[in-house]
C-alpha cells in the first residue's frame, strides 16, 4: 500500500513555540512522533519532512511518485494561498494527497480563505486542530485501501 | 457528554440515487445507520435528522441546545452557500459544530467554493466522501473530552 | 410520456393581486385552468403546485421523480437569484425542466438579471408574460417525444 | 387605521438566550409584552409573529393584506441579506413597512452591512436596541395619520 | 398585422455543419424554410436575413421599421454580448423584438451570460434548440394580435 | 444629562426649497424649531447647527466633547457617503451619536447606499422623514438615562 | 487648414425619428446642413459621412489622413463603449478628434458612461444637444488655427 | 436672462503657474477676464467665483439660485471625483450647470475618468483646453434662449 | 496539406505609416511579401486578406474551411479584446489558427491584455514583431505535417 | 535651504485627547514643540499648521511655495484616503513633502489602507508613532541637502 | 553575440512524465538535447538550467547577466502567475527574454491566463507544444543580429 | 537591547547595478556597511543578510528569534507583495519589525501598491531612498529603549 508521507510547509517548525492560542502547545517533532505511532497502530509506514522552502517541498512531492509513497498529507502553510507551482507539483503526481489546516482558516484573515492546492487535493480537513492529521491519516488508509 | 446530533440539509435525502458518479451509492439510511453503529462503539448516541427546509434545519439546532445534545455534524448541502439564518442558528447555540461536504466542493462551480457557515463551525471536512461523517464524529468525540 | 408538472415560486399565488403593470390581471387559478385546457387539448395531463416555502419546492421537484412525471415548468419567482437548494433539487432529478418568467427580468433591477437555476434547465423563456407557460408547455412536449 | 404586526425572522426566538452581549437580556416574549402595551397606550392593536422559516414569513405578509393590518414592524434576521423572497413579498403588499435591527449592523460583519429589504421598505431603525421596535411603533402610527 | 423578420446573427450561416453537438444537424436553409412554412399555416408572411456583418444587421433593423414589418426574431449570435450597436437599433424602433438562442447560454462560457440585448427587447427564448424560433414566432402573433 | 446637538450638514439649509418630493416642505427652521419644542418637553436643552463646511462640522464635533453635550443627532447629509474626516471625529469624541436621513438612502442611487459613518455611530434612522429626527431624540435621551 | 469632417455612427441616420425625447427632431440632414452652413461662414470646407458599419468608419478615418482633412468630429454612438478598432484608427492618424454626444452619457445606463474612445481624442463634448456639433467646430478651428 | 456665474474649484487659482505644460500658461485672472469680455460681447453679464473650500462653493450654487443666477459653468478640479456635496448643490438648484474640465480627464489617471457630478449637470465639455470655457458660454446662453 | 491563409485585421493596412516606434516602418505589402517568399522556400502556397470589418474577417475564416485552407494565421488588431464573433468563427471551423500580435500587448494599456481569441486559438505568438509571422509560418507547417 | 512647514489634519487637534491606544498621550502642541527643537538643532526653522478644513490645507499649501518654504512634512488624516484635491495641491507645488502617519494604516480598517496622496509625495513613513515626524524631518533635510 | 541560455521551471523536470495529454511524451533532456543541436546548427552556444527553486532561477538570471549571455528562453511554469521576484529578476538584466508556454495557457484554468512576467519579457509564444522553444530560439538570435 | 539584524530580499544584491534612476547608484555593500557604522556610532551591533531565496529569509526570521536579535530592518523586495510565507514569518517571532522600501512603491505599478507584510510589521518607510535604512534603524533603537 506504500508509505504515507507528511509535509510541513513554511513557519510549521515552530509549532509550539508560535501564536499558541492559534496552534497549541505541541511541537512539530510531538506531532510527528505522535502521528508515527498511530500510523504504526494501523499498520502503516510514515515518512516526515518539512521546510520552510517551496523548491523543497515540490522536489519531496516528486520524490514521493518515484519512491513507493502511497498517500501523502500536506499542510502548506502560507504557501496554500499563493502557491500554484506547489499545486502544480500535486497535480503532476499520482498519489492521492490531503491537505490539512490546524487553525478554522475561514475565520481568520480573508486572504486565508482561499486555498489554491484545494481543487487538486482530495479533500481537506481543517480547524480540527493537531487531530486534523490523525483523521487525514486514516482517510487516507481508507482511500488507499479501496485503490487495492 | 450528551448525545451527538447528524444534520443533513437540501437533496441529501437522495443521496444513492443522484449523480452516484459525485456522492457514491450509499443511501442516507445507509450512512446514518453506520454511522450510528460507529457512535455505539465509541461509546455515545447519536440523533439523525434530515431536512430540505431552512426553518426546520434551524428549529433543530436551536432544539438541540435545549435537549442535551454535546456535538453536532452538519452537510448544510446548497444552504452552505448563503443561508445566513442557519450561519447565525449555529452561532446562537454552544454546541461544537463540524461541516462535512461529501463531494470536493473546492474542485466544482465557483459558487461552491464558499461557505457562509465556516467562520462559525469548529472545522471542516471536505472531499473525502462519506467517510468524512466517521471522521467528524472521532474529531468531535475528541473536542468534547478535551472540554469535559 | 408522463404528466407535466408546473411549480411556481413565492408571491405568484398573489399573480393578478399584486403590481398589475408588471404581471397582469390574471390570477393564478386562471392560469393555471386555461394552462391545464391547453395541455389536454394537446394531450397530455398536467398537475400545479405553488408554495411560498423554498423547502415545499424541493420536496416537490423530489416526488415528480418518484411520481412519473415527465417534465416539469418552474417560475422560481425570488428563489431564481439565490436559491441553489432548488437548483440542486433539479439537477438532482432526471426531467426536463424549463424555466419561465412572467416579466423581462433583465430590464428590472440588477439582482434579477442573474438565474442561479438556468445553467441546469433545459432553456428559459423570458419576458413574454403568461403565454410564456404555454410555450414552455409546447417545448416540454417537443423534448419528451425526441426522447421517446 | 388597522392593527399594527410586529414579524420577528430568524433566531429572534432566541433574543435574550443568544449572545447577550450583542442582543441583551430581554427575552422576545418581554419584547412582545411590552411593545403590546405601548401600542395600546396608544390606542392601536398588535399582533406578534415569529418565524424561523422564511415561507411562512412570506405567508404572513399575504395574510396582512387581507386582513386589514395597517402597518407592518419587521426585523428579518439574517433573511434581512439574502432572502429577495421576502422583499418581494414586502413588494407586493400595500402597507407601509418599518424595517428594525437591534443591533448596528454596519459596525459588524461585511455581509450585514447591505439589506435585501432596504430598498421596498419605509425606512430602517438599525443599532438602537429593542427601543427600535417603539420607536417604529410610533412612526408607524405617524404615517398610518397622514394616510388618513 | 404585418410581415415578421427573422434576423441571424454571425456564424449562424453554418447552422448545421458547426458544432453538431452543439446546434444540432439542421442547417439555416432548413430552419427558415421550416419556419415559413409554419408562419404561413398561421396565416403571417416572413422574410429572412442572415449576416455576419453587424453594420448589415442594424441596416436591416431600420429597414424594418420603413417596410411594414410587425415584428421581428432576432438570433444575434455572438453580438449578443458586445454589440451595444445592434442593441440600440433594436431600442429605435417600434417593433416588438423576441431573441432566441439556440443552446442554453447560461451552461456555457461566461461571456455567454449576459445578453446586451435583453433589457430593450420583449423576451427571450433560451436554449430550446430551433423549437425557439417556432415559440417566438407564436409569442410574436400573440403579441401582434394584442396590439391590434 | 447634557444639551443634545443636532447638526445638519450640506444641503440641508435649503430643506423645504429643495426637490420637495423628497424631502417635503418644512424648512430647516421648522425642523429646528420644533425639535426644541418637543425636548423641551422631555426636559432637556437642545443646540441647532448647519454648514455646508466639512471643516466646520468637524469643529462643532470637537466643541461638543469639551461643552458639555450629552448627545448628538447628525444627519451628514452628502459628508455621509465619503467624509472620513467627519467619521474620524465622531470617533473621537465619547458622546453618543445617532445618525439621521430623511429619505430612504436605500431606495435611491447606488451611491448612497453606503455610510462611512455608520460604524461608528450608535445606531441609524433612515427613511421616516422629518420625524426621524424626533425618535432619534427619544432614542438618545433613552440612551442617556441607560448610562446615567 | 484643410476641410473639416463629421463621422455620425451607428443609429443616428435616425436621427430625429429615434427617440425624440432623448434626441430632438432634426434629422440628420439638418444637423448637417445647418452645421455646413457655420463651418462656410467661418471660411471652412466640411464633409458628412454616416454608417452603421464600424468598418466603413475606419475607413473613413484612414482615408481621412490621406485626403487633406484637417480636423474630425466624431460621435460614434454605440461604438463608443466598444469599439476598440475605431478607437485604434483615431489613434493612427495625425489628425485632432473631437469627440460629441447629444445626450449626457453619464446620466443614461451604466455602460454609456465608458468613452473607449476619449483617451485618444483631443476632447469630449457631451449632453448639449445638437449644438454640441457647433461648439466642437469652433474648438477645432481653434486648435487648427494654434497648430499653424 | 439672468447673469452667468463661472465657478472654479480647488488648485485653479494655480492655473499659469502649475504643470503649464497639463494646462498652459494663461492665470485664472487670464482667464476671468476674457471670458468676460466675450460674454459682454454677447450681451450678457458674468461673475466669477474661485475657491479651494468645498463649502465655499456649496454655498455660492445655493446664493445663485436666490440672487437672480441664469447660468453656471462650474470647473470643479478635483471635487468631480468624489464631493457628493458639491453634487447634491447642483442638484438642489434650478439653474442649468454646465461642466469643464481644460484637460482631457479620460487621458490621465484611472481616478479621473468618473465625475460624480456629471449625472446632475446638462453637460460636460473636456479637454479642450481653456476655450472649454468660452463653448460652455455659448452653449448656456443657448439653453437660456431655449428656456425663455 | 493545403494553403496558408494570413489574415490582418483593423488598422494593419496602416503598417509602416502609424506609429512606427511601436509597429517598426515595414509597410504591409512589404510583410506579405517577404512572408510569401518564406512559404514559397518552404513550399507552401499562401494567401493574404486584410480588412476593417468585422464581418469580412468572419466571412474569410468560413470561406477557407471550404477552399482548402490547410491553416491560418490572424493578426485580429483591436477585435483581439472584444469580437466574440470572430472568435465564434474561428471555433467554427476545423483549421488551425494561430494569432499573432507584433508588439507586446502585456507591456500596453490594460484592455489590450486580454484575447478574446486565445481560448480558441492553437497557440500565441506575442510581441516579436513582424518576424512573429516568420515564426507562426513555421509552427503552423510543423503543426500541419503532425496532423498528416 | 528653506524653512519646514509640519501641517497637520483632520482631527489631529485632538492628539493626546483622542483614542490615546493608537495615538499616544503627547498632544500636538507637545509634538509641535519637540519637532521644533529637534530641527532648531539641526539648524532649519520650522512653521507649524493644523486644520480641520480641506480647503485651508490646500490655502497652505499654495502659500508655502509663494513664501520660502523648502520642505513639507504632512499628515493629512482622514483626507488621505479620498481628498484628491490635497493630493493635487501638493502635486501643483515644486516642494517635496513626506507623509506621515503615527498609526500602522495597514493594520487598520480596509479604507484606511490606501492613500490617494501617496504617489504624489516624496515617499511615506508609517505606524512609528511621533518619532515618525523626528524621522521626516531628517530625511527632509537629507533631500534638501541633496538639491542644493 | 553570447550563449543563450534556456531556463525552465517548476515542474518541468517532470516533463514527459506529467500528464502526457497536456504536455506530450519528451523528456526535459530529450527537449534540452533537441534544441542544443538546433542551436549548434545556426551557430550559437546554449546553456540549460531547470529548477523548482525561485531563489535559484533569480540567481541564474543574475548570473546571465554577469557570464555572456546573450539572450534567454524562459518557461516559467506555475511561478508565471505570481513570482514577481523573477519577474524583477528578468528586469534587472539588459538581456532580452523570451517567455515559452507549452500549453495554451489562455484555455486552462483562469488563474493560468495571467502572465506577471509578461510586461518585461520582449514577447511570448505560448500553446505551439515543444517547438515554441525553437521558435522562441529563432527569434531571439534575430534579436541579437538586430542589436549588434 | 539586543543587535539589529537587517535583511534584503530578491534582486537587492543588484543595487547600484539595475535602474539606477529608480535605485541610485550605491551598491548593496555600501549600504550595508555604511549601516553598519552609522550603528556602531549609535551604541549597536548589526547583521546583514540577504537573499533572493524565500525560504532563506523564513529561516533567518526565526533564526533571529533564537539568537538574540533585538531588532529587525527589512525590504522584502518583490516578495512585499505575494509571500504570505515571509508574512507568517514575522508574525511568529516576537521581534519589532521595520519594512522598507527604496522606491516609492505607491507610484509605480498598481502590484507594488499592496504590501501584505504591512500589516505584521511596526511601520513602514517608504520612498526615501538608502536613507530609509537609517531612518529605520534610529526608530528600531527607540522601539528597543521604550521596551526596555
Amino acid at each position: 500500500m506504500g508509505r504515507i508521507l507528511v509535509i510541513n510547509g513554511p513557519n510549521l517548525n515552530r509549532l509550539g513555540k508560535r501564536e499558541p492560542e492559534q496552534y497549541g502547545l505541541a511541537t512539530l517533532a510531538d506531532l510527528e512522533s505522535s502521528l508515527g505511532i498511530s500510523a504504526k497502530g494501523l499498520g502503516i509506514d510514515t515518512s516526515f519532512f518539512q521546510s520552510n522552502h517551496e523548491g523543497d517541498i515540490i522536489d519531496k512531492l516528486h520524490w514521493a511518485q518515484d519512491n513507493g509513497v502511497g498517500g501523502i498529507i500536506i499542510n502548506p502553510g502560507a504557501f496554500t494561498h499563493y502557491s500554484y507551482a506547489v499545486r502544480d507539483a500535486i497535480a503532476s503526481i499520482d498519489i492521492p494527497v490531503i491537505e490539512v489546516h490546524i487553525s478554522n482558516i475561514h475565520a481568520r484573515e480573508e486572504f486565508r480563505h482561499q486555498s489554491v492546492m484545494a481543487p487538486v487535493t482530495a479533500g481537506q480537513i481543517v480547524g480540527l486542530g493537531l487531530q486534523g492529521y490523525e483523521l487525514a491519516l486514516r482517510a487516507l488508509i481508507n482511500i488507499l485501501k479501496e485503490r487495492n
